[in-house]
């Protein structure tokens, strides 16, 4: 059924060079071959993006509503084969994979209705006076497309933020071209949703540059798609490693384009005292279950959780403790993944200011083994290093002498995805005087829940100061997302014939705003 | 009455190190000394910057609105002797200074309104669904500032792109406290904007590290403040080199930082068939004008002019010749810029491919004389050089073989501010497949008017893609600039007294966008 073969613009393509995806429980490879893609592949699939560009990008919205719904159909009749093999290739469970495969239909049909609703297009009309001195023009702005679009698909979603992720389907939404960046970690699934886009895209007689997807065990192959002058952006979720490489190759260019990577987040959670006291046997157990959950690997994994020691902190522990102890080992994602977690885990043992105080079942070959460490308050305050991610089911309780060091830790911390906190109505004062540093700090801040569960709609956000991404200004999830991959154009004193239909004087049902008041 | 001091969140500081403006028709110094601000008054403008910053941008916009009202009324209260003092800094003359603060305090006046008409903050609230599997939580999005930005003075705009200009204005709006550096070409020009400032700053009982001055006559003062880790955004207008030293600064922070730099352009003008012979003589003497006035020194001059070879262009020509040979000299902003204008002009001259075919009066001492090259079409292609900017009243006239040569050089053009078509009714076939090049290439797409000329409203883009600007998703005049200094946050499950104002339930008359559905 797998072909292994790279999609360039429609066409599938072989290589002299091959790898395998590894089956994330055995570790051990599997078949069939997979292409990696060559210099001339990545030429060719730019160079067909750039060229479908024109065409792609001035289709009408409502023409692009249609596709993504096509694609989304594409990819949920690809059904339980498509599960199957990211089960295998990711390690992940079935009914995730399945939540995940909904999520990523649900996001392409999301994005469809947002293009009908029509106010993306953030159209604002001027009307000219000319008795003004000097004579005021008429002015029309519409936003456009930027361009042909790199993503990167991620390893720890195989579905939902990989090929017909999110990044995909907001810049499809937006007008770009997309050239996807397989992750090797589940190239099979990634063929098969390739497949789905690729038969959309022919059903709606589009050009087949609009959507590509290459091969690549490496790293040569995103460094030479980011460098091609035909990729107009860049949408990339991973390792803070990887996304500072690509923001380094995208300001080295001639032309420097925008790199929108999501790459490292502790999600900081903090126990308020009042909601600690009356509530700090069941805050334990759900800690236990957000930070173990999908072994971890999310990048709102509350890394970080931070409350006043005593009593209650205690019984919070202990019953954290008592329910970690029940969480079985899991597969992680890939070998790599793998061996990175334990060597976080082992540089934080060997931290002389961190204790291990619970695990999870199994070690070693079994899989990944759930864990907390505690560290006082100062000791974390005065080694910031232990506030690095470590990507996997692990995180620190930090014990702290009061509020005020609590303040004072997240004063210094970096740029996160999400903070949260914990908070009776008892504790809202306190709250109060937390809430514009954890603005600062974070693009999402919860209350009374934890930051695993990213929800897919209008007023997430899902993003934050670096280096939890690269630009603070954008989300990666949620209709917002679109914005990344759009640019304002202003058109002065054009004639109606020639304006974009929304600009038009008679352009109906457009939410508008004109002359500086919003109209529909 | 001018003491040379830098602006330190209302403080006055002297160095030992000073400088003096030029009197720009004279070349020569004139008083007073102006005190170059050292590393420790970068550290200091920055620090108290940050100080500042929570309760700035957490100041109601009504209250913002009331400030920047308050600074606008002090700007205009400087009257003549701002006027006075610019022109001789500036060389620019009286009619065009008065203009330009018209401008200046208008811009700031059209923000104030533009704060209070709300929808600039973006509301969206998304309902919970705790029914829902998994249970949707309740969202609420809002724009909050970024975080101190560092500001570069224009020198050719030395009121409406300087120290209380389009960038202060639109990052001031957006709740962020602001540095200048301030352009050593007009430091006295500067000092009394300051001052203007600093009095409002104190007037409105806001911190005084809301705004800082700081002068320096070379490249290391505007370094250390794009280095310094408080400064969250640079906003920026001048040369290519610059723009581009800064972004890499900023790239190669431990936290990279978005840099708003509007740079470099030539801004093609398209003379379509139809209009040209209709037009030929009335379309030469405005193109005179155009690119002669204000000695060319907006980022706006009409560099290059494309036309179709023919008894039509050489009307225009001659119609042009004839105009700018009425044309006065006129004195530069700088020597420098005046010594790079005519080191431009040197290698354009000789260039092979480039013929002097008009020029304006004057020459040598006193000052810039206006110019006109044409080329061919072949060569334009041949040696993309050719459209580089050269600052000032210069321009090259592109003499075509046909559309299709005029078409094939704009696709392979830079990224522009603008793109001007001159057309009539007969011409919009041709313009209709012109049209997504230009949308493509440039910010701003004209129809039957001159690039030069930007006006300060909603609808306005000036901005564009690279090198115009370094971000193409962004315009640096009109109300849209205040979004390059805002970013997204989201609250999941917020009390409503927790909330924002604008997200609560209750929240009157502001713009939202609920459940998905546009609402007032």
């Amino acid at each position: 059924m797998l072909t292994g073969q790279n999609f360039i613009a429609g066409a599938s393509r072989a290589s002299d060079s091959t790898f395998r995806a590894v089956d994330a429980a055995s570790g051990q490879t599997f078949e069939p071959d997979f292409y990696e893609a060559t210099r001339a592949d990545v030429a060719d699939a730019c160079e067909a993006a750039a060229a479908a560009q024109g065409s792609y990008g001035a289709l009408p919205a409502a023409k692009r509503a249609v596709f993504l719904r096509t694609a989304a159909a594409k990819i949920d009749a690809l059904g339980d084969q498509l599960t199957q093999r990211a089960m295998r290739e990711s390690g992940l469970p079935e009914a995730r994979l399945n939540g995940e495969r909904g999520r990523t239909v649900g996001q392409l049909r999301m994005f469809a209705d947002y293009l009908e609703a029509g106010h993306w297009q953030r159209a604002r009309v001027d009307h000219a006076d000319r008795e003004r001195t000097p004579p005021k023009p008429d002015l029309r702005l519409r936003m456009v497309p930027l361009g042909p679009v790199a993503v990167f698909g991620a390893s720890n979603f195989p579905l939902a933020f990989s090929v017909a992720g999110g990044d995909t389907a907001s810049a499809l939404a937006a007008g770009c071209c997309v050239v996807v960046k397989g992750h090797p970690a589940h190239p099979g699934t990634s063929e098969l949703v390739a497949t789905a886009i690729s038969e959309a895209v022919a059903e709606c007689g589009l050009p087949g540059g609009v959507f590509s997807l290459l091969n690549g065990s490496g790293n040569a192959l995103g460094e030479a798609l980011v460098k091609d002058p035909r990729i107009a952006a860049v949408g990339f979720t991973g390792s803070r490693g990887g996304g500072l490489a690509l923001m380094e190759y995208a300001a080295a260019r001639s032309v420097p384009i925008p790199v929108f990577a999501e790459m490292s987040s502790v999600n900081p959670v903090i126990l308020l005292p009042g909601r600690l006291a009356e509530a700090a046997d069941t805050l334990g157990t759900a800690y236990a279950g957000s930070l173990s959950l999908g072994a971890g690997q999310f990048c709102t994994n509350p890394g970080i959780v931070l409350g006043v020691k005593g009593a209650a902190l205690d019984r919070f522990r202990t019953s954290a403790i008592e329910a970690l102890a029940e969480v079985a080992a899991q597969t992680m994602l890939t070998p790599a993944i793998r061996k990175a977690f334990e060597s976080g885990v082992g540089a934080l043992a060997a931290d002389a200011a961190a204790t291990a105080c619970g695990k999870g079942k199994g070690d070693g070959e079994a899989g990944a083994q759930a864990q907390i460490y505690t560290v006082s308050g100062d000791d974390f305050f005065a080694n910031p290093a232990l506030a690095d991610e470590i990507f996997g089911p692990v995180s620190i309780l930090v014990q702290c002498n009061d509020i005020n060091e609590i303040h004072a830790i997240l004063k210094r911390m970096e740029g996160q995805l999400t903070a949260t906190l914990h908070m009776s109505q008892t504790d809202h004062d306190i709250a109060k005087a937390l809430l514009p540093t954890l603005e600062g700090l974070a693009g999402r801040v919860i209350a009374n829940g934890w930051p695993t569960g990213v929800d897919v709609t209008h007023a997430m956000v899902h993003g934050g100061p670096f280096p939890a991404t690269s630009d603070p200004r954008s989300t990666s999830v949620g209709t917002m997302a679109i914005e990344r991959f759009l640019r304002p154009v202003s058109y002065q004193d054009m004639p109606q014939e020639l304006l974009p239909a929304e600009l038009q004087d008679d352009a109906g049902g457009v939410v508008r705003l004109v002359d500086g008041g919003l109209q529909k």
